[in-house]
């Protein structure tokens, strides 16, 4: 078994990094903050004897020795950057989880066959630069390098930009690793294992998503002295579209979700009625025909609210992955660990996305889930046990060492 | 008659000074750019003889004597504040106008026995600080000058701390001066003057206003895995009041408008359900008992949808003023100088709020308006021609000139 204490104490270490403003975290990627993370991660990694490579996504990778030269590595983690109102444990603890494996390793004085690479994902969440999950989709080879250095923050800033100016844009070509397999630890950030009270969840999906950034343009003008009728009004044509993801969401219930996060309207002053509306719709599903569905719905409701009150509309797809499902041999690893250690278990399809979403087109993958307390989670008061933490890196070090043959 | 040549003229200077990104202007109240047009203001009351005042809130007062030293001044003006993406004529147009009633009585040798003093009323907007006419407001003493010291922008800077950080918070007491009587010339900010065709619009009233900002707490969440009915989505919430904002306002059409210009949802990230929405809601009409109704209303309507959702919500009420009857005789003063210079007129309510709205509680007041292209303001394609703008400032020269005898 892993050492629980040393593990949470590494996670309440890195949660000093870029404090929130009520106990969570704001070390969004690329700042200042994700930085400073990095460092900490990479003094860890060194201290704990391993090598560290860096792609020219910034992704990091901490590397243990095995004992076949000829033997691909078996690869684990996940991402150290935050919402901007965070959590704790949201990526971080399948990196530290990933950590504390080779932390175990060594205390047990274990080779394993395979090398371990532990890693840390670039902008995993999406919030700053969309898409989520960025730098795993140009290792996995989902999006180009290129295009994923042109995305640009609120402010106009370039995400390549903005990783050279941290100092974490490595040399290393982004995908030139081959990997023998791929774990990711993660929070449930949903409420189905607490709920169910089970320790595990093996998850054997990832639902699909798909942002859609809707740009309604009316007319900006004066809200005391334009008569009704002439005004074109885009923050209420946005209101009326709110109301139909919400109907397009629950017509497929309880099969798929859907909510807009990101919504801002221009010049955003009390005195102006909006002459432009931006917010970013996102659907979810397990099934691809319904997200596919949702996504031609909203665009023909949107276009005939927007017609009718005299508005323009635009719409461009921000992200999107297809449902995901995860290599058997892998899954089957994490359900042996969890069997094995005698913790309940019960199968997840995953209602978020992961690095190990896209990894899973390249490498076989898989990733252990632990409760997080009312399932909640991208909010500052997201919580989890310490037993429950060490229950997963227990399940991902197991799963992992077994793999990685000893 | 005025020389509309030089009105325009520094109609167009000034407008360098703030530029916005579209034509228009960006000179926000005590920014830095509303000092340089302090700076410029000031510069051509001086070159035309004036003596200067400036009081606690920055309101600027440019003194041409008269020539019975008893004899209260005739003040006229208006505001060079703009909206964040503002027009060149909204406010900057009366100010001007007025320096032109006093560089034409130079040019043309009069002297009137009531001295005239050029106004600029600081914070006439209520972008930065909510509410608008902040400074005429405590002129009149509507609102005292420690609340309106305490006004917050959005990053929580003070408005009295501003006002001094940019060297304009002067020394003389506000609301001290005694006033004859009080005229403002501004652009309709409406579409009635141009489809009437008429040159002159004699406004005899103005509408009431009220402001709630509303704040929706539900619970940030993610979008992705917290399932559809455990959702508190405080941006759904918004939508819904907003619906009811226009449902509201069209009940009492045509003698009333609503709106949202101000809208803003917490975190703000794209998969995070949004945990708090602030918006602020903006009903008029010319009949108090309407206003009350609709704000009444608002406050029953938001409540129901919240408590339906499991939302919270809260209002506060950060502007309003009553409807407005201004006075007989100065109304009638612009109606014979329009009369006089053989301009077609109208009478007009106001449909936005201005600085003679509150100098109305403290002193005999009237306003002048002019025509504004498709009634478009509070946006940069904001225009007029300049030969509206010189009916406005001679009909406006003729009223004070009269009111301030020769
Ligand atoms: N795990 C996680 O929150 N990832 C961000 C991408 C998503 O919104 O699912
Ligand atoms: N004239 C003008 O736009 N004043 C600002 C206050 C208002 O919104 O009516």
């Amino acid at each position: 078994k892993i050492n629980g204490e040393r593990l949470w104490d590494s996670l309440m270490e890195m949660a000093q990094i870029g404090p929130g403003v009520a106990g969570g975290n704001n070390r969004q990627t690329v700042t200042d903050e994700d930085a400073e993370g990095r460092a900490l991660f990479q003094k860890w990694c060194e201290a704990a004897g391993c090598s560290m490579g860096l792609d020219q996504m910034g992704n990091m990778f901490a590397r243990r020795e095995g004992s076949d030269p000829d033997a691909l590595p078996v690869y684990v983690g996940s991402h150290l950057d935050t919402q901007p109102t965070g959590g704790k444990y949201d990526g971080v603890l399948g990196v530290l989880g990933g950590l504390e494996i080779i932390r175990s390793l060594n205390d047990m004085g274990i080779k394993t066959r395979h090398p371990i690479v532990v890693t840390n994902w670039t902008n995993e969440e999406g919030t700053r630069f969309a898409p989520a999950m960025l730098s795993s989709g140009v290792f996995a080879g989902v999006h180009t390098q290129d295009w994923a250095y042109a995305r640009e923050d609120a402010e106009g800033l370039k995400f390549g930009d903005e990783l050279a100016r941290i100092g974490w844009r490595g040399k290393e070509e982004v995908g030139a690793r081959k990997m023998h397999a791929m774990f990711e630890l993660h929070i449930e950030q949903g409420p189905i294992l607490e709920a169910e009270g089970k320790e595990i969840g093996v998850v054997t999906h990832g639902q699909g998503l798909s942002w859609t950034q809707v740009t309604i343009v009316g007319k900006d003008s004066h809200t005391g002295s334009t008569p009704m009728p002439m005004r074109k009004n885009a923050g209420l044509g946005m209101a009326r579209v709110l109301e139909q993801v919400e109907a397009i969401a629950l017509s497929h219930a309880p099969h798929a979700v859907g909510a807009a996060g990101h919504i801002d309207v221009f010049p955003n002053s009390r005195n102006v009625i909006p002459g432009k509306a931006v917010f970013t719709v996102d659907f979810r599903s397990p099934d691809l025909s319904v997200i596919e569905d949702m996504e031609a719905r909203l665009r023909i409701e949107a276009q005939k609210i927007c017609d009718d009150m005299g508005l323009g509309v635009e719409f461009e797809k921000v992200g999107g992955f297809d449902p995901v499902t995860f290599d058997e041999t892998c899954v089957a690893a994490v359900r042996n660990a969890a069997e094995r250690l005698g913790y309940s278990h019960m199968n997840l399809i995953s209602g978020a996305g992961h690095d190990a979403c896209w990894i899973n087109r390249v490498a076989p993958t898989a990733m252990v889930m632990c409760p997080c307390v009312d399932g909640l989670s991208h909010n500052e008061a997201e919580e989890i046990s310490p037993e429950w933490a060490a229950a997963g890196a227990n399940v991902l070090f197991h799963a992992v060492v077994e793999t990685a043959e000893i």
